[in-house]
């Protein structure tokens, strides 16, 4: 079934070697209108310009802060740079990895967990839904779909992730509620509990060495492209038989 | 990616009109060579016709029963009958349901639900890792992906699902186990919790006047073929990211 | 609350180390009239007359076979031992641990597993359940108590456990059917997850020089007793507010 | 086993009708010095008072905000109170029910729910850790309890509660994460679902008729004493066999 296309939001774009990236490049390649959300400009306006080049429409937007008044703004900005177009798939990447014994985690950290996974996740969200809403819709039966990143951590509290966990655990519980509640308007949530160990440029200086083994290792960590895909699928699933929630991991992972 | 096809084996055919027909005929029309088994050859030889007029490639495998030494048979005659073919994917896809009130469900139907979700389900389950496990890897880094067919009884008991429910409990488990200790060998098993009706042909008689309505609803129910869609999807899935498990429901399920 | 005893009956009763023989135990020690239920006669006979030199009451019933006459007339015998009390309290403790690699399983042993989970444990929930609904509420506003034994197998399959975790599964599941089912009748139906190591005297033979050192280890193993003080807890709980499962492990159990 | 008693802290009392209260009353008349911390002063001064008149020891902890350094300085004064004595039991019993389409929740809102369930709740985690991990094993093998009061929404997102299960799920993966870290060091942490009503006095002007007829119904509404007892039983469970989560609901919730 040809779907047509719109614009494609993510936010928490990384450094340009993660989920967030790839899935803005598999999402351009599909032929979306990919904007990028972070709170510096520097990776998004270079992930911008290779989408551009690899024949793509895209465009960064930074944001100062990741309160709800800058949340919507941004989207505000992403409607008036394609006022002919609609946003029809949203993807929140957003996350800080904390993982510490319990004692050394300082307020702060609980504080910016409790941000990202809670109120930013829900700002994000909301801007998200109030954009599919009066949406006609498409050729699947549905008027948009938001995406989670959601991690082991989603589903089970370990000994050094008790914050990182938390926020996690929160972030699966808002996608299931605004599963539940907008279904009915035919807008699609779903959160993908990514299993494994992503290779990205971050383990090029802390394991070096180990760095060029683990990126080959196909067995044994997690391709952001394929998790990439498997976000376009879930975008492009059919209103008659759609997915809260799907886990990915490597053939070898140890689970 | 392309690729390569190969047999595609089914357990639990149906009447024609639900999820392992239109699994049949989804992975013929994507190139697989599709072996239907059931206990009563009827429905599969239709079944396999109609896939042959369509272009296809099916052949019907009744067998007499669902014990171990049956099924063995049954998979060396899908492999004596293509064999230059490997087998690559294989659903499992038999259940029975039982809704009735604890005190009303007989030994005997504890003991059907038992063989269908364990016994049964753990010798087809065998005869396809024993298919894939000396296979090379395909394209997408894998030998072979067996599929299991899973409901909201598989995850949650209920008032009048003692018996079903315990059986799919079971069934899950055995996905998983399997999951994890077969993958290290490439192999991917997956399941699918189908939350939802499907509306088989069996609802022109029970539901009379109803049965259109809700054939045309696409909102409310779930369509076998987009559940295919889904099983083929996780069959291609690369190794890099796979799922175990996924939920299918459609768009306006209470749930 | 002083709480009315009655009969209380335990089957699976294993060698008279374990959680069958302490819960024995701790119930005949709180008052009630204990009935073993083995389907061999040694222990649970060397059992009952080790309740009765403590100063409690207790009688062995033995069964030939595990099929659902044999659980009937089982329940039968009981009644008719002590015709002035009532069945309050059942636990099904039956269990046979299967942990093998997924292709050496035979299919007796898939049989034996789903005999030992489904058809047998639905048997004996029957049982419990005709024994208890025509009594009057007690003390508690309940009617009686169904307890089941479960272990981590029964919420997570693994490499070595697809059989005994498909058992597991199946087991919970019925714990929960059955609780949301007759919850309205005041039937009590509780499943507890047990998660971690019982030292039975098995293990003296098992690993000489260790039994004794872990024995010690409070920490690091389940004492029996205190599994069955978990279970009295739960038999007095009131209709108010009352627990379907809780889990219990040694404090540093890793999980 | 006579279990030594200390100092049990309860935070979020409540108007003197709900879990908190009858925690502190149950614990009261346990043998524990209670501490109540509350942001205002009025219900905790009552229910002190009410204790003592009881022939209890207690003593109202208001504090002005719940941030890290307030909740910080309550423990201090708890020490300093009682000097003699140790912190045994915690209970988190803070919770904001928020209830409400999600497009109606204000970023206030979400920043209550997540200072209440992460930032407090770690800040009130931090206290009791700290207070228990210096103090010898007690007579069950264990240096101290940190309680959590769970909801259904702790294990399920639904369509009006968005906000408020984002919040409860946080605070039970903390309640998880805190359980497997602190266990090594004989510290039991635990997490009740509380699945149900509690009619407390707030439904004596919301719902005036119903609610005599519901404080009644001992069959479908949550008695606070029989929680209360729940908690009261898991401090004093030993270490070779604790709980981290049990649930809890009425002989008739429909569930």
């Amino acid at each position: 079934m040809a779907v047509k296309r719109g614009i494609f939001v993510v936010a928490g774009y990384g450094n340009g070697t993660g989920t967030g990236s790839a899935s803005a490049e598999v999402f351009a390649k599909a032929g979306y209108k990919v904007a990028l959300i972070a709170r510096g400009a520097d990776h998004i306006e270079k992930g911008a310009k290779k989408i551009i080049q690899d024949g793509g429409e895209a465009k960064a937007f930074p944001l100062q802060s990741y309160d709800s008044a800058s949340v919507h703004s941004v989207f505000e900005s992403i409607k008036a740079h394609w006022p002919d177009e609609a946003i029809r798939v949203t993807l929140y990447n957003a996350a800080q990895g904390i993982w510490k014994p319990f004692l050394e985690i300082t307020p702060e950290e609980w504080d910016t967990t409790a941000n990202i996974n809670l109120t930013t996740a829900a700002a994000f969200a909301r801007e998200s839904i109030l954009s599919f809403k009066d949406l006609p819709l498409n050729e699947l039966g549905k008027r948009g779909t938001l995406l989670f990143t959601g991690a082991t951590a989603s589903i089970r509290g370990n000994k050094t992730t008790s914050a990182f966990s938390a926020g996690k655990f929160a972030l699966r519980s808002l996608s299931q509620s605004l599963s539940k509640e907008f279904g009915k308007q035919n807008i699609h949530v779903a959160h993908a509990v990514i299993d494994g160990a992503i290779i990205t440029d971050m383990w090029k200086d802390r394991a070096p060495g180990k760095y060029e083994e683990w990126q080959q290792n196909l067995d044994g960590r997690l391709s952001p492209e394929s998790i990439a895909n498997s976000y376009l699928y879930l975008a492009h699933q059919d209103r008659s038989a759609w997915t809260w929630e799907l886990d990915l991991r490597p053939a070898h992972e140890n689970w």
